[in-house]
C-alpha cells in the first residue's frame, strides 16, 4: 500500500517503507540505502522521515554491509578529492572523536609534516563542552580557516601541514544528517558516527588514516566497549575502502593537558612543539605521530627528536604563516581571572573531563549553537591534575574570561571535578589504552 | 549539557533530553509529557524531533501511567465538549479501528438513536485501503459533513444521531501528531494509537463508549494479540477518565458484507436498515448496538425489532435530511463495470480483506493522499464470500469505476483474494471474537 500513499511515480522507493523495514528489525537493501541518502539530499525524504529512520537505526542498528553501503552513499552525495595523487608527498590523515583539552592536532600536524609527509586536517568548530580545532587556531591573529581546494593542495605540497575548514562539497548528505542528529537525540549511534566520520575521510582521498577514539567521562562515547566497537567499525570501513586505517583507543576521563580554551590550548601546544609540555599531551602526540608516519611508510622517523630540535616548530610557523597568521604575535588573554582552590589535602585520583569542559564552555570558550562567537582568551587553566598532590588552599585551577558574570555558573560546573584522596598512592595515567588495526 | 545546546531559557525542558530519555528505555515524567505535547503544539518541538520521539516510543513503548498522561496532555491541547450535560438524552459513542467494507456506523447510529439515545459520530475520511464514513455518506446527494458544534448538539437533541466531521478544536496535538506518524512509519504503535483515539473521545465528553477493535488481514492491527492489547489499553484509558468503555474484538480477515465503496456501502446499509442485509453486517451492527444501549442504560432494548419495524430506517431518514441529504434520491452508480470470475470450483474458505480494500481504492473509491477526490460509485461488489460455494466461471465480484483504465491494476490487486478449496466443509464465520470490559 505504502508506495501509493506517499511516493511519486518517479521515486524508486517510499520513505515509509524504508523506515518500517528498519523499524521492524530488518536490514536495508543496497538500493534502499542509495535511494534514501540521495532522496534526503534532494529533499524528497523529509527531515522528519530521516529523523524517524535515524532513531530506528539507533535502536535496531545496522550490520557491517549496511554501514559500508550507507557510507558509500554519503560519499556519492558529493565531490571526491584525491590528495594522494595530487601530491608528491605521501599523505596521512588523523581524526579524533573529540574531547576536553584535545589540542593534539596543533602540535601533531606540523610534527608529522616535518618528516616530508602531507597532513590535511579538515577540521570543525566546537559545540557544547568540546572545543573546535579551528576556534583554537583562530585565536592566532590573522589566521584564517577558509581555503580553496587549490590553496589547500598548494600548502600541502609546500608546507606539508594544513588545518582548515571542510568545504561543503564533501559528503553533503552527512552534513545535513549530522545537523538533524544533533537535535533529535540520535548522535551516539555507532553506525551513524562511523559512517559520518569515514564518509568525509574516504571522500577526501587520503592514503592512510589514524583514528583517535576517545573513551571516558569527557568523550562522546563514554563507555569503553562502545568506543572500541566504534573504532573497530571505522577501521573496517577505511580498510574496505582502500585506506590504510588504524585506531588508538585513548583515555578521556580527565582533560588532556592543563589547558581548556582556545588561546590557552595554543599556548600549551607551543610548549609541546618547543620540546616541553604536559606528559599526557606529549605521549598522545608522539603515539599518533608514530602511527601516522608508519602509515605513510616512515617507520624510521624519530618523532621526539623533531620536537626537541625545532623542526616541528619550524613547520608550525610555516603552517600558520601560510594561512595568514602571525606566529610571533602575542596570543589574546582574557580580561578577568578567578582562582579555584582546594578545600582538603591529598592526591588527585580523578578529574572529571566533562565538568571541566562545561566550565570552559560557560566561561566563553565554547558555543551553545552553531555560528555563535567564542572568546579567544577564555577557558580553564588547570594547576592540579591526576596524580598531583594537593594541600588545602592550593589553587586547583584558574578560570579565564572576558565576561566575569560567567564565573558563577562556571564555578558551579567545575565544583567537585577533582577527586582528592588523603592516602592515595601515586599512579600513572595511561593515555593510549589500545591499538586497533 | 543538552539544555544549553537547544532549549531557550523560557522552556522547562529540552526536546533532546526528552527524546534521549525514551530512546534509552526510560519513562517520561508527567512534566516531560505535558511539556513535549504542549511545545509540539506550539511548534517549539520541531517535527523532526517529534518524529524521533515517536519512533523511540514505537520501539521502547510507554507504560500505563505514561499513556494516561500522554492522552491527558493531548486533550489539554484543545477544547473540551460536554455532550453528556448538554443533552437530555443519554449519550453513547462508538469507535472502530477501521477495516474493509466497514459501513457499520451507517445503520448503527440511527438504530441506537431510535431508542432515544444520543449518538455523536465524529468521523473521518478514508486514506489508503480503508474507506471513510464521511466519504460514504457524501455519496448521498446534498448531504454535508461539516456542522458547527451548535448544529451538532441541536441534531443530537432532535434526531439523536449525527455523523459529521470532527472539528479542529478537539485535541489539535493529536491531529498534528497523526499527520506526522502517517509519513514517518510510526502509526502502528499501541500507545500512540490508543492515546490518539481516546484523546478525541474523552475530549468530546461522551458518557459511554463502545470500541470495535478489528484484527485480521484487512485491519490496522492484523495480529490478534496486538489488537487485544490495544483494546485493553483503550478500555483502561476510558475507564480512568470516567467514560464507561467496552471493546469488542472483531474479525477483519475478510471484508464486512458484500460491498466495498462509497455508494455501494450506503446501499448495503439501507438493506440492513430495511431488516435485510448480509449476516455479518447485521451481526456486528446488532452486537455493537446492544453494547451501546446497555452502556446508555437501555439493557431492555429490542434491537432486531427496531430494524424489522422501520424505526431505525425512520431515524436514518431524519438524520440524512437534517444534514441536507435527500434520503430518496437515487445513489450514484459508476459508469463502468467488470466481472471477476472463478477459475475453479469449491468453497470459499478465505477472502483477503486487504486485497479487496486495495482493489476498491484503485477503482477510485479511496484516496492516496488527504484532500484527493473519491468516486461515489466506484468499488467492489462481492458475489461470493467466505462459506459460499463456487463453480468455475461464476462471478466472484463486480468491479465498479468511472475510469475504466483503473480496471487493470484493480484486477491485479484482487487476483487470488479468494481461497477456494474443493472439499472444504461449510464453516460459520465468527465476527465478534471477544468482549473486553
Amino acid at each position: 500500500m505504502a508506495p501509493e500513499t506517499t511516493a511519486s511515480s518517479v521515486e524508486r522507493f517510499d520513505a515509509v517503507d524504508v523506515i518500517r523495514a528498519k523499524r521492524d528489525g530488518g536490514r536495508l537493501s543496497d538500493d534502499q540505502i542509495d535511494w534514501v541518502i540521495d532522496a534526503y539530499t534532494r529533499g524528497v525524504v523529509a527531515e522528519r522521515q530521516m529523523a524517524a529512520l535515524a532513531m530506528a537505526i539507533f535502536l535496531n542498528g545496522m550490520d557491517r554491509d549496511e554501514i559500508v553501503r550507507w557510507t558509500d552513499a554519503m560519499i556519492a552525495s558529493g565531490e571526491r578529492l584525491d590528495f594522494s595523487s595530487a601530491l608528491s608527498r605521501p599523505t596521512t590523515d588523523k581524526h579524533s572523536t573529540g574531547g576536553v583539552g584535545d589540542k593534539i592536532t596543533l602540535p601533531l600536524a606540523p610534527l608529522v609534516a616535518s618528516f616530508g609527509v602531507a597532513v590535511p586536517q579538515l577540521s570543525g568548530r566546537g559545540l557544547g563542552h568540546t572545543g573546535g580545532t579551528l576556534d583554537k587556531l583562530e585565536s592566532i591573529p590573522g589566521w584564517r580557516a577558509d581555503l580553496s581546494n587549490d590553496e589547500m593542495i598548494a600548502q600541502l605540497e609546500s608546507v606539508g601541514a594544513v588545518v582548515c575548514a571542510a568545504g561543503s562539497g564533501l559528503a553533503p548528505a552527512d552534513k545535513k544528517l549530522y545537523a538533524l542528529r544533533d537535535v533529535t537525540g540520535t548522535v551516539e549511534a555507532i553506525p551513524l558516527i562511523a559512517s559520518s566520520i569515514m564518509s568525509k575521510k574516504i571522500a577526501e582521498g587520503t592514503a592512510s588514516l589514524v583514528l583517535d577514539v576517545k573513551t571516558g567521562a569527557g568523550a562522546f562515547m563514554s563507555d569503553e566497549a562502545d568506543a572500541r566497537e566504534l573504532a573497530r567499525t571505522m577501521v573496517d570501513l577505511g580498510t574496505d575502502a582502500g585506506v590504510r586505517t588504524v585506531a588508538l583507543l585513548t583515555d578521556m576521563s580527565a582533560p588532556l593537558g592543563l589547558t581548556v580554551g582556545n588561546a590557552l590550548e595554543v599556548r600549551e601546544s607551543l610548549e609541546v612543539l618547543a620540546g616541553g609540555g604536559p606528559a599526557d599531551v606529549v605521549e598522545l602526540t608522539v603515539a599518533l605521530a608514530r602511527e601516522m608516519l608508519a602509515a605513510a611508510g616512515r617507520t624510521d622517523a624519530d618523532v621526539e627528536e623533531a620536537l626537541r630540535d625545532g623542526r616541528a616548530m619550524d613547520t608550525w610557523r610555516a603552517m600558520i604563516s601560510a594561512q595568514g597568521g602571525d606566529p610571533d604575535a602575542p596570543l589574546p588573554e582574557a580580561a578577568h581571572t578567578l582562582e579555584v582552590r582546594a578545600e582538603a589535602a591529598g592526591r588527585v585520583t580523578g578529574l572529571d573531563a566533562m565538568q571541566v569542559g562545561v566550565a570552559g564552555w560557560r566561561l566563553g570558550a565554547g558555543r551553545s549553537r552553531p555560528g555563535e562567537a567564542v572568546q579567544a582568551g577564555a577557558g580553564v587553566e588547570l594547576r592540579r591534575t591526576i596524580g598531583d598532590t594537593v594541600s588545602a588552599g592550593d589553587v586547583l585551577a584558574v578560570l579565564h574570561t572576558d565576561t566575569p558574570e560567567r564565573f558563577d555558573r562556571s564555578v558551579e560546573a567545575i565544583d567537585g571535578a577533582w577527586s582528592i584522596e588523603a592516602d592515595a598512592p601515586a599512579a600513572e595515567r595511561r593515555i593510549v589504552l589500545d591499538r586497533i588495526a
